[in-house]
């Protein structure tokens, strides 16, 4: 019976989850601030593995799921902005050093779906596209069983799509992006701005309202805040639309707090996504669920891979 | 030593070409009009079997890449517009139930990547970005050595992302696409947009240019057909950073008419391509090359692709 020690690594928070080979249920999780007891993240991170380890010393992998540009067949964090400005930190190497066990490391939204499809909203299927539509927007793909990475492991950036050359801009300081049109920050930023140009809303305008207010706003019957959800939808639509061109899946899976907001925003999302699909073909055998998993998906995904990877 | 039949179907022509196991060059070739005499294009398929297998009745597989929708997983032509009209042809039952041989029907964007990534533009690569950019923008992509197809085999349509919502109408009804700003026809409408509003130029506006006779005008100074290039240069740049960050491939293959059209194209699109990528890490390791195969890649690929899956 093997013994997995895994990691969710986030902006906020590092989970930690062990778990056995016979169920994807922890036996024993942990969650620290990522940035907390005045140790940077990587401290963290190490301390965390130490205790666990004179805990339950008996570990068969370690592996991690952590936000940004992973390269995965190096182990190394090329960047992820959001974990204390983590820039090409070989993780693998430094856990090898110091514990004599090789890690795996790989992104999280990767992980996230790959939990999704084996124990949560993508089984029985071997196609599929799965969004994560939060603060930022994220994603991954199966194709045919086979989890894309790219090259380097940078190919997951699925909110960084150009889908409207003279768009907003985006967090990554390009224009036009998927995230910059329907990820929660481009909510609040849509409503920002007609606030500003006079459009009249139940909303306040000091603290500037976040997407969560704003659908609160919206399910009171708030126009502007549902006109906000309304072009989020359209846009995600417009995206979703392009990848069931690039991918044709089976099912795709949505995730991330935005996804959560009900008829608001999938309402509008369903009827663009129909508008742009160029057949109705790639609708037929198509599958739109949302994610299952909820904040246990990186750790169970992780969890997973090493199972299937060791 | 197996012998392999080989069809590239196309709108105009249909081409077979025989090959044994040992080697990529076809030891017979045949090409006929798709439509020729007084045939359907279905006819004509079946007619060429038929002579093909009377000739050389020892064949071990039959391969064929076809333009359009194909459900490879059935064999079945879902739709392919410009080979007459194509729609739900079972082409692999029809084969199997008249020659006993049951074929190999994948779409020709794959076929011929998968011939440009075995033997030609993209050797000693394992994650490539196909694209063909000639009538229409098509292309295919493999990852870790697996060619993705999608769950009935429509992934396979690189050119209809929308990377402009508000964009030029597309060949199939939608707006925005990559195969709209990029296209030979693409090119040819810009500049008949632009010469209805007056600009000058060294063209004549009957017959309406091609994009051909755009790239002559262009290597001799006329600055709309250099402009034309240089938009469609742009939104290719645009579309191909969108796929350095959806796939991370070590290598991009450029194939099809336009794509030949030297710094013309090349050099706008590798500006924009800088311009829109939002991390110079996608371009590390990166090699943009030119497809090698020419005409044969179609037929080389589902030649390699039915010995590697026989």
């Amino acid at each position: 019976m093997k013994t997995i020690l895994t990691f969710d690594i986030g902006g906020t928070n590092i989970r930690a989850g062990l778990f056995s080979e016979e169920s994807i249920k922890p036996f024993f999780t942990k969650k620290i601030r990522t940035s907390g007891q005045n140790r940077s993240p990587l401290e963290n991170v190490l301390f965390l593995i130490e205790e666990l380890l004179a805990q339950y010393p008996k570990i068969d992998a370690i592996s991690m799921a952590v936000p940004g540009n992973v390269d995965n067949k190096h182990g190394i964090i090329i960047q992820a902005p959001n974990v204390g400005g983590w820039k090409n930190i070989p993780l693998r190497q430094i856990i090898q050093e110091k514990f004599g066990i090789v890690p795996f490391i790989e992104n999280d939204a990767s992980m996230a779906a790959y939990g999704e499809w084996k124990h949560g909203a993508g089984r029985n299927h071997s196609y599929i596209v799965y969004m994560t539509i939060s603060t930022g927007v994220g994603g991954a793909v199966i194709d045919d069983g086979h989890l894309l990475t790219g090259f380097r492991g940078l190919g997951t950036e699925k909110g960084h799509m150009t889908i409207l050359d003279d768009g907003p801009s985006c967090s990554c300081g390009k224009r036009g992006h998927l995230e910059a049109l329907s990820s929660g920050p481009a909510i609040a930023a849509y409503v920002r701005q007609k606030m500003a140009e006079g459009v009249l809303t139940v909303l306040s305008a000091d603290p500037p309202p976040t997407a969560e207010m704003i659908a609160q706003a919206a399910k009171q019957g708030d126009a502007l805040s549902i006109d906000a959800f309304r072009n989020a939808g359209y846009y995600l639509g417009v995206g979703l639309a392009n990848y069931l061109h690039i991918f044709n899946p089976s099912c795709i899976i949505l995730g991330g707090g935005v996804s959560f907001s009900g008829d608001l925003l999938f309402k509008p999302f369903y009827d663009s996504l129909k508008e742009h699909v160029m057949s109705d073909q790639y609708l037929v055998g198509l599958e739109i669920n949302y994610a299952q998993l909820g904040d246990d998906a990186g750790l169970i995904g992780a969890y997973q891979w090493s199972l299937d990877n060791l």
